[in-house]
């Protein structure tokens, strides 16, 4: 089991799951392309030649009523299921829950997922977003910090004029972990005539204090890294000094103490290393481990983005009334959270906070926690444990 | 209450407590300064000149067998109590538990406190240490990164220095708060004849990967600001911005979100606020409190010995042998834990795994929780809690 949990880490957060039966081969996808000419943010700022990418599993039905639109969680992709190639390394991140006859059976349901506005991941190539590392068609040059602060809402926004685009007026419900939960939440707020049901995983209905303070952490690093030059670093070195220590403290932050303990063991990890006791610039096995992930992972990513991420994360209140019961008043899902018990970072009193306020406007919510020791992960990596009450959810 | 935590908080760790009764005058102490003209470091390395700071509050008694050794958490000094001037704003961090008819009785015991090598406050008057920062005798220049890394267990040897220059050769008991209390159960393994009772607050007994790796963190941003110049920065501007976010990381890892939504509250925090909206470079009202407490705090801190105390912990396991079960092996000392249970830095686990090893050694221990919403800084903040557990177990 512990190896197990540190191989599937190993293979950075793919598909893969203790609890998950033998799978059938993977379903193939393909990326798609969605444009707008023009986007008017929450904000009010307009953005021009709007991008982003999506891809489905399953089949729209003529009545176009069974779309499913799973919303990705911060430095994921709308890469939720399948592969691209029958040879990739690993599959979409919930590839253990959406497929022909999973929890959410790609044989009934047309599941369908979109790249987000600035997504991290902007230099995949199976990702299509706009944000700071885009060319600004009015100068020819990337907007860096120019370009609009843009919400979960404005996530949302976009979504929808993609499903839209494909003649859907309804789905059959949204679903996403942690920054995913926040857009389906919204959904569920700002648009309760197409949601009949929602599912939060690891989630939040808004920002508290805690939360847009440790996000603001995530952002520090990369405005401390000379080479970030106030968001203008396209034509020279990338702060990806900063990225790498963002994304060490984001990966902690996400973990448990189970789960790096269980990590030191493979590394023989010891207080009293050599190196740092020698050598105040060198660094412990566990250290090493962290930095040299977060570098590999940052290759396809942007800082910029990163930043922008996170203030859409903290301007983030389900339907962005004054307050949550009011926000939450126009839900007409079915809701179901589930938090993770062990989560460090959006722990569960996020999610039964949303919950509770809901059962108080006379809604219909329910609540059921993610076990394990992987925090907030588990929402990710062993979703698998909760297929049979996702299976059921969706019939309700 | 509520307002009263924050206040306790505004007052930048001093030690007013929820939980303590009306107290007395304040005792008045004045900082000591000790000096060795060579001192080698664990790691092998020698320190010319090593000087530090100590205070007192009560007398040694004639047999010289009253002392009880106070060891300073992180950011602290070893001004545990009572004040320099009757119009000092505030009082030493532990004057709730320190004094005369207190839990550790001035009227009974010798109670003292030395700063701690590279003392993360060198610029306030009242501290003496040496580390990166202090001139090095052999170059006439600042030491920087050419300072020797230092541990725990050096802390502890530079205090046993201070204590047999004053005639002690056993201790009544040694009582310290978060590193303070690495440093309390490492004077039980390496010191055992000195040290008959030993209390850790808010403790650990080894740096596990987990805390190894978010030490870490709070070195990172320094490292990241671009004024560091590899420690070299003693004659140009100093890597404020970076000392300022590693403590803005600190200080939220050291709380909970219970205080940060409380202070989010008195803030009228709200994620819609217009500023971050707007702009991509205005802050939520949280983050500014949160960054202008850490500038404030930085004025008297030097970088470099923030980065040397993180090695200090990482590098720690009690009685520095191959694992704990044989580090705790020589203990002698009858012991008491003290955790918070919100405690999200280091979690009631860490001190529960010294706890039971001792246990499983066949030591006597004991083990109870500090309650309360304040996280780690229960141990500091709110230690009047357990005043009466600890005055009893003083006289046990």
């Amino acid at each position: 089991m512990a190896r197990t949990l540190a191989l599937c880490f190993a293979l950075m957060l793919s598909a893969c799951s203790v609890a998950a039966p033998a799978q059938a081969e993977s379903l193939l996808t393909t990326k798609q392309r969605f444009s707008m000419p023009s986007y008017k943010t929450v904000g009010g700022r307009t953005i021009k030649q709007l991008q982003v990418g999506w891809e489905s599993y399953g089949k729209l039905n003529a009545a176009k009523d069974n779309a499913i639109l799973i919303t990705h969680y911060f430095s994921a992709t709308s890469h939720a299921a399948g592969k691209y190639h029958p040879d990739d390394a690993a599959p979409g991140y919930w590839d253990a829950i959406i497929g022909p006859g999973k929890a959410i059976d790609t044989n009934r349901y047309f599941v369908i997922s979109v790249d987000s506005l600035a997504n991290l991941n902007v230099y995949d190539d199976n990702v299509i977003t706009t944000g700071p590392a885009t060319i600004n068609p009015d100068t020819g040059k990337p907007y860096g910090l120019s370009f609009p602060v843009v919400t979960i809402k404005d996530f949302v926004n976009v979504q929808k004029a993609v499903l839209e685009s494909l003649g859907v007026k309804k789905l059959h419900a949204v679903i996403g972990p942690s920054m995913g939960s926040m857009q389906a939440i919204e959904w569920a707020a700002s648009y309760p005539e197409w949601v009949p049901r929602m599912i939060s995983v690891i989630g939040a209905g808004d920002s508290d204090a805690w939360t847009t303070a440790a996000l603001e952490q995530w952002a520090i690093p990369i405005r401390l890294d000379k080479n970030w030059a106030n968001g203008d670093y396209y034509q020279g070195d990338a702060p990806v000094d900063g990225l790498a220590a963002s994304l060490m403290l984001i990966t902690q932050q996400a973990l448990t103490p189970a789960f790096f303990n269980q990590q030191g063991e493979q590394l023989d990890y010891h207080p009293l290393e050599t190196g740092p006791l020698n050598s105040i610039t060198q660094q412990h096995s566990i250290v090493k481990w962290l930095d040299s992930r977060a570098r590999s992972r940052a290759a396809k990513m942007d800082a910029n983005h990163l930043l922008y991420l996170v203030r859409a994360c903290q301007l983030f209140m389900a339907g962005y009334g004054d307050n949550l019961k009011q926000s939450l008043a126009a839900v007409e899902a079915k809701s179901l959270f589930l938090p993770a018990s062990t989560d460090l970072l959006l722990m569960p009193y996020m999610a039964e906070k949303a919950h509770k306020q809901l059962l108080e406007n006379g809604k219909d919510s329910r609540y059921s926690e993610l076990s394990g020791q992987l925090g907030h992960l588990e929402g990710v990596l062993r979703i698998a444990e909760q297929a049979d009450t996702i299976q059921a959810f969706l019939q309700y």
